[in-house]
């Protein structure tokens, strides 16, 4: 790397802004080609069962609405459960700790992308309370993998020149456009995608990063806007209007007084409480679940279909307790509506009457949200009717997240704040002269607040959404209140994931009760010390019998004067030089051009995930064992190190600062063996902490704060 | 800091928060002021010499007209250099170079700020070709910097309760929001502020940082948006639509086809030319003005009033070369206009005719920008008009920087841009169907991203000035083109001025000659060392004769078994002790209660910028000079260290990603002394490498590239 020559240089600059441009454009392709799918399927499914509703043949409806429904929602758990566990659920968390540096092969893996594009049509098709932000966002990320690692080898698709990104900080950062990528295709958001990835995805971040993402989604911004403009004509099917949500409330008042302030105010914190309950929830749901999905794809299958049935039960059976309300007379919209989607559905109602409930449960939930963030609409929903539906979407999207389908949480988050915001709306229309659609996009705001946490991106997002800059204000001090009541009771439902998942996510600030440990109190388990010539079999036996990645390795006498801290040697470029056979019969010293001599850079350059070399792709004969191998020219020399002595949340601002793997801890008095231990990612998680030093557990949940 | 109590944590938390209100607060008002100042000032101006022109009484005119910016200028000048000669200039490299752990008095002192803001307002009213945006900028961050210090010793103004910020952390975060606030109230752009603050000025960011820095411009757009609905009834005096810009582009075209992109690119292209160009000469000018300023006040003065004269000049006699226009038929405004803004001058011109070149140069800067955007106006300005106006705007632009006072550079950068846009959208037009108004915008662009080398940022500012969000794509092609063809040929201009200005600014990225250098290569100079328990002489002495500000303490026998590295002292830290006069007539250790017995931590912390104890104001006496003082107390024991063999290149990514002062390099083999040097920002510096190392100076001309 460091003797690359300037066309080299060049070379990669181009590529990885190829790259970019790469990852924007597949990123608009499959998000275009998920919504008018979803459109298509979803719209059939809804044409189908409202021509037999406008028939009265009202079981046949329901049965062919709720088997739509079972087919579609067994299919998506039947691909994710036997071909790619991994892209069950969200994938923002797993994405987020990728970017923390959580290497795990499946996460970001060519069959994990497939099954998220296909498993996230099926699974919104399917009607569940789910959305498809947050796949997407996993998609972007997956898409970027696939192009940064130069392709898959096992489905034989590699591109040789673009291997070029054998490091990984160039693999996180297409990884990192590539989920801006993936928002900015769920909202049609750029400047919302690239603050997404900047607050929630990201845990390293440059300003050259921010330019490069920024390219990325205005890259899908133009891609998105060319085929919506080509779909205009009517040759996408049943994608009309509708798809990618972009929703207006432009019309609504954008001046507000105190008492409309003291309303947001209450809309806030109560936003904040319902979010946390959520996520509090949702935790539960997913223990719960996770007992049963262990138990193997059948199980994993049956609960999605119970789930499916469940939620076709709510949408069909509950707009029967709403009313008929009369059209009213000045409707722009046709009134009942008897196409696919719109504003005022007919559903068991005369002609010239609709039933609100049904306007919002038997559409999709785009529809849905669109109607709930109208502007101008004081009277369209009974209070009765946003009830029921706030009671319903709310419990349905907490039961429905930890089934085997792809699912985000953004859509269901939205659709219950937005109602819940309306109800607000109407309950407090006397005191306040907002318009209820801007009460409904508050709400929503602060539910996104409440649940993950997000400010400025969710902010922005809502902003591109709306299009309407006036009610930034408004937004913000909603958002603010509802995080903050929210972070008073638990973490945000990502990082409550990534905990349940068990994923060592590094946090950026230490935990408090780490200011009290040093570095040398977790440093455990009986240290494995390589000499710099070492022999063959001590190494084979090493690697076999831990999992460590890194080994520090000592030179003592005769090799140096006294013991002395050679460096760190990883356990893949161990591999690649045992690969070699540059063995000796005896301990000697080599020079670095002989070792090194039949290598080139590229070999111990990091290979994909999960493509690396492995200790079983090695043959060793019993007499290779008995000679030795000199590491010196692959041994890191310099690595980074901390005296045992240091405070462990320095050691930990420097670990997660410099994105480390191995941080070498060093004794502070001389005289002592040159190294003391060595600090990975597992070191410091709390669990480890704790279980070492069991007599902190009581006073971390003392001193544990909200910053 | 550690021991905390949680209520204090949580006054804290509250008190950041309310500081951050604060500023934006102030931030915004400042910013309303100001742009009421100048509207009033330089609308009585412009408004007296119209009158005196329709009067034709012309000689007159230009004597008032340049007599009053004569007096504008030389005010300006005259507080600028007497009372805060470090308020001259746009502030923003000082508020970059700050925010990169430059710690320099002047910059962000109460009399700057008083300076900048009326120093501003003089010089923007004078006429110059120069913005308020730079400095509203830097007046943000003095704010901040204010508040986060709780006000001035030196004017009597300090809150004790809003001292509670005595860290570097906490003072960067106030200033980061404060330098976001500047942008946010210059552009009300709340979305730019924070990706500014993001992108150009902040140098370690977190994600709370994110949050609060939105806080803070969210606040500035509240301030300003009440301000000007106030003043929308007609009580601020001169002060209209105009003012705050916020220009309009909405009625173009927002289709584009390939000839559209062709003519993009080539406008990318010669943008990102001249901007590079305009780098070039800003820095040499800057050189040969130095020279000037170095004289004394009473040359700065005459400088500035000489480049005031040259610019009246411009601005009153340049227009007489242009031919005056027939009134279009279908004007919406009044044409000719008498007042004082408009879209038609008449000047010289008889009534039913307006002069083009006297619309642009005879108006504020901001007028003239919005002219130059508006949509739907091909005719109005002649192309001679277009190419005077550029030729005399890009060279005032650059001789007018240097002068001493507040001068942004923005205004001229957008305004040459903008003319520069339309010129090639006339050119272009029989290939183009653009509008000629938003080819003035993406002209602007391609300027702005030639000289600042903002990308992201410049793009969220255009479009939150042109509240047109369909256009983002473009407006990110011509800065990507532009930025990258500039990046060729030289640095961003605020990155020049820093180098210039000799701030030792530290690059998140290492150059790359460092990598073929290590730590131990430039350490420097005799190490002077402390003993745990050290003569009080021994330091005074050291401190007197050095300006370090951290020096190592190594504990030899009998203090300990062998030479061992205790840690690292502040000079700051020092002080204080000696102060306290804890001494000892031997060399002994003391218990650390009773070393510390009568400080409290916060004598410890850090004071305000420039208020700290000094070494003069200890009074020892000569029998104290030879006693002794136990210093283990106040030793950090676990400074960051590196080994003397890491890669020079790797000790600056530790350096500058955790944000260091010191950073201890220690010998690789052991049994030499403990430590071999420390390394500080100075260390670092390009200039200080090849003062050492002169043979690296070819070297590094050869492989200095552009990422």
């Amino acid at each position: 790397w460091r003797s690359r020559q300037k066309n080299q240089i060049y070379q990669y600059v181009v590529l990885k802004w190829f790259l970019a441009l790469l990852i924007g454009l597949l990123t608009g392709l499959v998000g275009f080609f998920n919504n008018m799918a979803v459109e298509n399927i979803a719209g059939f499914k809804l044409l189908l069962t409202s021509e037999l509703m406008l028939k009265h043949r009202y079981v046949l409806a329901f049965f062919t609405y709720a088997g739509c429904n079972m087919v579609l929602a067994a299919a998506a758990a039947a691909i994710c459960a036997y071909i790619a566990p991994a892209a069950a659920g969200s994938g923002i968390p797993e994405v987020k700790a990728y970017l923390n540096g959580v290497d795990a092969y499946s996460i970001l893996a060519p069959s994990t992308l497939l099954v998220k594009i296909f498993g996230s049509i099926l699974g919104v098709s399917a009607g569940f309370v789910l959305g498809k932000e947050g796949p997407m966002v996993h998609t972007g990320a997956c898409i970027a993998n696939l192009l940064g690692q130069g392709g898959s080898r096992k489905y034989h698709l590699t591109w040789r020149w673009l291997r070029y990104f054998k490091n990984d900080r160039d693999r996180r950062d297409l990884i990192t456009c590539g989920s801006a990528a993936g928002v900015a295709a769920a909202f049609r958001a750029p400047v919302g995608g690239v603050l997404f990835a900047l607050e929630e995805a990201a845990s390293w971040w440059r300003s050259a990063l921010l330019w490069r993402t920024f390219f990325t989604t205005a890259v899908v911004a133009v891609v998105l806007r060319g085929l919506i403009e080509f779909c205009r004509s009517g040759k996408c099917g049943l994608f009309g209007k509708g798809g990618l949500i972009m929703f207006d409330v432009s019309e609504s008042v954008a001046t507000y007084s105190l008492p409309d302030l003291i309303a947001i105010l209450v809309l806030g914190v109560i936003g904040g409480v319902f979010g946390s309950l959520f996520n509090f929830l949702v935790d539960k749901a997913l223990r719960t679940y996770s007992i049963i999905n262990e138990r193997g794809a059948p199980f994993k299958i049956l609960l999605t279909i119970i789930i499916s049935l469940l939620t076709s039960c709510c949408s069909f059976g509950l707009p029967w307790l709403a009313h008929c309300t009369k059209c009213p007379a000045d409707a722009v919209e046709q009134c009942p509506t008897v196409g696919r989607s719109g504003n005022y559905k007919n559903f068991q109602c005369p002609p010239g009457y609709y039933n609100g409930l049904a306007s919002l449960f038997f559409n999709t939930n785009d529809d849905a949200i669109r109607n709930l963030f109208k502007a101008g609409t004081q009277d369209e929903f009974h209070m009765s009717s946003l009830f029921i539906f706030f009671t319903a979407i709310y419990c349905l999207g907490i039961i429905t997240y930890g089934i085997a389908v792809p699912s985000g949480l953004f859509i269901p988050v939205i659709l219950a704040g937005a109602t819940y915001g309306r109800i607000v709306g109407t309950v407090l229309g006397s005191i306040t002269d907002l318009d209820p659609g801007l009460f409904a996009l508050l709400g929503a705001a602060s539910f996104l607040g409440g649940t993950m946490r997000m400010t400025v991106s969710v902010c922005v997002i809502l902003l591109e959404l709306t299009n309407d800059l006036l009610m930034l204000p408004l937004v913000m001090l909603v958002l603010l209140i509802s995080k903050s009541i929210a972070d008073s009771f638990n973490k945000g439902v990502y990082d409550q994931i990534v905990v349940m998942k068990g994923l060592p996510y590094m946090e950026a600030h230490a935990e408090p009760y780490m200011r009290n440990l040093v570095a040398g109190d977790v440093v455990s388990g009986p240290l494995i010390n390589f000499s710099g010539v070492e022999r063959v079999g001590n190494i084979v036996h090493a690697l076999r019998l831990t999992g460590h990645n890194g080994f520090p390795v000592v030179d003592e006498p005769p090799l140096s004067d006294s013991p002395e801290l050679v460096g760190l040697v990883l356990r893949s470029h161990l591999l690649v030089l045992l690969n070699g056979k540059k063995f000796t019969k005896d301990r000697v010293r080599l020079p670095p051009q002989k070792v090194l001599a039949g290598f080139s850079p590229s070999d111990f350059g990091k290979s994909g995930l999960g493509k690396g070399l492995k200790l079983e792709d090695l043959e060793i004969t019993d007499e290779e064992m008995e000679m030795y191998v000199d590491m010196h020219s692959i041994v890191n020399t310099s690595p980074y190190t901390v005296v045992e002595t240091m405070s462990l949340a320095k050691a930990q601002v420097l670990f997660r600062a410099l994105g480390l793997r191995h941080l070498c801890v060093v004794p502070k008095t001389p005289g002592r063996p040159p190294i003391v231990g060595i600090l990975t990612r597992h070191d410091f998680m709390p669990e480890h902490i704790i279980g070492l030093l069991p007599h902190l557990k009581a006073s971390k949940k003392a001193v544990s704060m909200t910053m």
